[in-house]
């Protein structure tokens, strides 16, 4: 450290040459590395306002396991009506802010997105219990595929593939209905909140459980039918990107893989490609990398005679380090 | 967008038709799709008020660093005393909460609940300083196992291992008091905080050590001794499940593995089933797929053989795609 | 549970022997398992000051993603320089904290702390500009890489690696300036809120993209080129670890691997050691385990050969168990 660069120790005083880095900044945000917005000013959505809806359509969905405990007969369905409509206050505005952020130089008027936005916002509402019936099972079959759970009451507080399945079937309802910016950050919120990274484009049946979760990640071209189980770290991944004539990735396209009825995906199995079809019950095992399409009714594990075991006691010997693999 | 639809864009006046929305959630909660509580009510266990009782045990169990910085011979025992206090109060709180909330349909009154919560909180209390002898070796073994920390202060300040690891240590406490339900939202709490996923059932030995961390799953009937270190990815699962002669599964019973002393798993290997053994002193390589029992002092990893190496600069030759795997 | 334990259920006047646990604990703390720091008294680097300094720094590179909409040429070079102010002030006190923290019973003087913590925070400032100029080739690679990202605003929103990549670039700017403990925590919070762990000392060249994210491990003597893309799981860790005569494992040394430019690594692959070298230009399959050196332009995946496909059928005749791997 340079002893005659040292400046009086007290914040309120200090510069930290302040003026140069504004200009530095402005510099490279005006000149050299330019990705601010043309035009006019546009609002972001906001992750924040996207969690008070999360939290608000699960409250809406099971009230009393995510809303209030002193729901009854007779104020459960104020308390229902009451939480839409502020929920749905808040939702429409960030499906306006992802209507007008996404558009690229668009001169969309805000009364023309405003309408989008209640439109979208409406046929959404009319979903919701329709993604209460899909969830119904999704829990039917978190309760089915557990041992270790006791209750729906557990799965629905403490089961992170639960959070990660609930806010999937809402950001893919939003997706579809064109709101794809408010359903891109409510993935990433179950992302960051439960390690599990599923795509709002994905399609995926009914008894869908994820458990234990962490790792996994479902493509945005994924077809998945009903019933299928997944453990942590199940990757549903893209094999090769086409490419245009200047080299460039060509967006879209299917990718991804199908997953037919009834499977079930162990720990950490990385399945890849657009025309990879894992044919209906079938069983794939943990660790497992497949390029290709399986058969129904398929078992495929590693062979364990490509393991290798050997008695370390003699390699200690060789020297100085502890053997670690 | 179907512009027939486009109602005024002031979301005060907006109704997205709430009233049916209301209505059709009703029937799916009372009709199709009933997940509520029979009965009488029941306030939830909450999520907000255990990160609460986590942050005021760790303050209590290392009152220097979790703590206050101006802590001294002179107001340190105060600060822990005031600290239990009101610690154990939330804690309390929610155990007796967990005990009334999963009683299925069960009459115990609220009196037994609340002296049930004071005898657990009690019991737990005494544990502490057990607790805290535990996670020290838990510390040393952090320490002595990577070559990247440099201070005890370091590893409490900013290895997720040893959040989870102290998480686990007090849930698991909980879980044999009792307390299952609070000790499974703290075991999620830390599974969403570090990505790492420990049953509060499974029995882990002390000087255990989890190096990175996400993506580690230990299953509920797992037992591992002194002395262990996981790297992140590795899981310790459940192979099959027991059916009844309904083809429901079987709650219970041993499902996940033993893991001996001294044991070393490196990153992202997966081992299953409950009468699965790995021998002390054994370590396994990454990205294993073991399902059998290893041997005391082995050494298990996949051959090098089985790696297919290509030159990828004649297969660029083949058409417009990125390789890609 | 017994009864003769039980004590009132009001919490307020509820002791649960707090006075004998409060001895227990000091015993613990003081005689049999000390970890408090010695002499003098140490303030702890916050957590959530540093969230606060990440916060502000993002706002800073990009004023109108994450700070605010309504920036213009008129207003937003003020509003980066007040940001500017605001967030290295909270810096400068946690790089102060830092370097005093880590001191191991060293007298350094408050004074000296202060001028060397004004020194960093300087030339972290000064270095501003170059880490946006190098988050921007991050930000270009990310939009070459993912063919499901539609736009730059999409990825610095909704994208877990680019939060984990700029966290990155500033924990290293950080860390190389000698503000080690604030690096390391910043690391933490980037891990914990992505799933990906990348240690600050890493070096990492610029078009630096990784997808998805969740699991991904970077050690500290990683080296890593210009145009490399991880997938989510991917490891670039330690083999081995030297000890000394005594058996410690010695601390520093370089323990992780290097990979060249324009690599792709698919996920789930563990790659260890500090003399494996991944070749320029290379593909690295998804759960390959690898422990040596790897030639340019090389394609490495497992042989398909060793995966065993079972019909199950005839398997599932053998008994009352789901199959299951």
């Amino acid at each position: 450290m340079e002893r005659d660069s040292v400046k009086p120790s007290d914040a309120a005083s200090a510069t930290w040459n302040i003026d140069q880095v504004v200009a530095a900044l402005r510099h490279s945000r005006e000149v050299e590395h330019n990705v601010r917005h043309q035009g006019r000013i546009r609002e972001l959505p906001s992750r924040k306002a996207l969690l008070e809806v999360l939290d608000g359509l699960c409250a809406i969905l099971f009230p009393t396991h995510y809303g209030r405990p002193d729901l009854n007969e007779s104020n459960i369905d104020y308390f229902v009506g009451n939480q839409l409509h502020q929920t749905l206050s808040v939702l429409q505005d960030q499906v306006r802010r992802g209507l007008l952020f996404v558009s690229e130089g668009d001169e969309r008027e805000d009364t023309e997105a405003n309408h989008s936005a209640y439109d979208i916002t409406t046929r959404f509402a009319a979903q919701l219990p329709a993604i209460r019936a899909q969830f119904f099972t999704d829990l039917q079959a978190a309760y089915q595929g557990d041992p270790a759970a006791t209750s729906s009451s557990e799965i629905l507080l403490c089961y992170p593939g639960m959070t990660a399945v609930i806010y999937y079937r809402v950001a893919h309802a939003l997706y579809e209905l064109g709101a794809r910016l408010p359903a891109r950050l409510i993935s990433d919120i179950a992302h960051s909140t439960t390690g599990i990274d599923i795509h709002p484009a994905a399609n995926i049946g009914g008894y869908f459980f994820i458990d234990h979760g962490t790792g996994v990640v479902v493509g945005e071209t994924c077809r998945i039918g009903r019933g299928v189980k997944l453990y942590h770290g199940v990757t549903l991944g893209a094999r090769s990107f086409a490419k245009d004539e200047a080299g460039h990735i060509v967006k879209g396209g299917k990718r991804h893989p199908d997953v037919g009825d009834h499977v079930t995906i162990y720990p950490n199995s990385t399945i890849l490609g657009g025309e990879t079809t894992i044919g209906e019950n079938s069983t794939i095992g943990a660790n497992v990398f497949l390029m290709h399409s399986i058969a129904p009714n398929s078992l495929v594990i590693y062979e364990e005679k490509s393991l290798t075991i050997l008695n370390k006691t003699a390699k200690r010997n060789h020297g100085n380090q502890e053997w670690s693999i």
